[in-house]
């Protein structure tokens, strides 16, 4: 099993008036540790992905066991649990040292132009395997 | 039981690329239903409670049955699941005429000045119970 | 001259961590308030406009005379100052009470779905006409 | 008089229904940029700054010769052009290779916990000023 890992310091746009990351720009910190899995753990940049379809999120689960505050350098770690036919399940951790930040599970799916799931090229499905691990 | 609906066209900030609701934009939308919940629907104005205190989310699932698309024009429908001590459970749903877009479940907590959990005040909760039903 | 009139409460997702707007969050709303204009004011949909072209911001400069904080009911009031063959000018104001928040002069371009500069249809120029002021 | 330098590649959540970079989101890097040139090119950790203080942007001018798209490499450069007793001056272009795409020139101030302005710390307006370069 990989890991494909992903830094991101929480900087000031994170953050609410609280002081602490507001929820929804984790979803963007999200969305950005899984563009930057296709650039680099699958080498199929996202750009490229995009020209001729797309890839909504079907569902995704998350849970905050602690808030994370300006400055704080965060460790995303990605790891796929299943690959179907036109769809793919990981699951997602951040932490901050040895402090969880958050968990996740989620479910992209890979459609056409036209908005209907189409199964993933060969080699997209052979590379999504190699971050295959046990669920979390 | 009582629903609060909270009515969100999609605007061009909200899509992507492919010309859908990027997903993080929907918790953007989920937590703008929660701040007109508290102002109207508790008549607890969001920046009141957040003076001396916060409202961070404890763990949030979401399901997006179909894609939305700029122009939109989406209804959400709130109601509360449980309330604790300091926290509470509400189901969200979203739909555009007939057809689901997003069905979401979460906790929210209250915290003081210092991130501690806090009881709700007194009102708070009765107004939140008078929003409750059976779980979805 | 006809101002068109836009109002926007400031809520907790549009504010830093100085309990303020943060300054990138006023941009959206800028937009917001075009997207109103075309709807509202022209009635030519901004959905519809975007279908087979665009209207990106081609120069804005921007003032922000004093913080809005959660919870201020902004006020802001548009006026276009000159509708060339595929741009137009504007200028926006937004206010909380008698204080003045914002002020902003924009050029807009209408291009068409290869990114081209594309004359306004007559019945938009002609539209945008009515708003016409001076300009600030 | 030194450049400071910032990269930032375009990602989908930049992007628009049109494919291109929706204009908030460059302030938004705008701002990431100013951020990581505290950080790194003054050595004063932006959330240190923002403990007793903030750095709200009085004013800002931007021109976008040419619109962005999904994928691209953006260089930011950064230079000082003015250090008042408790504000700054800058101004900012990016580029994609050869392309220019744009150009701001903004204006900084130093507030306390209050929002008045609260001159320079020595250090930092020393530092500063070993970014200062010709107006542009």
């Amino acid at each position: 099993m990989i890991l494909f890992e992903f830094h991101q310091k929480v900087l000031f746009k994170h953050c609410d008036p609280a002081g602490i990351v507001f929820f929804p720009r984790y979803f963007e910190m999200i969305n950005d540790c899984i563009e930057a899995f296709f650039d680099q753990g699958l080498n199929v940049p996202f750009h490229d992905l995009h020209r001729e379809g797309a890839l909504p999120t079907a569902q995704i689960q998350t849970q905050f066991p602690a808030p994370s505050r300006h400055g704080d350098q965060l460790i995303f770690q990605l790891q796929i649990n299943r690959v179907g036919n036109s769809s793919a399940t990981y699951t997602m951790t951040a932490r901050c040292g040895n402090g969880g930040r958050l968990t996740c599970s989620a479910t992209l799916v890979h459609i056409d132009a036209d908005g209907r799931p189409e199964a993933w090229p060969d080699t997209i499905r052979w590379k999504l395997g190699s971050f295959m691990g046990e669920a979390a």
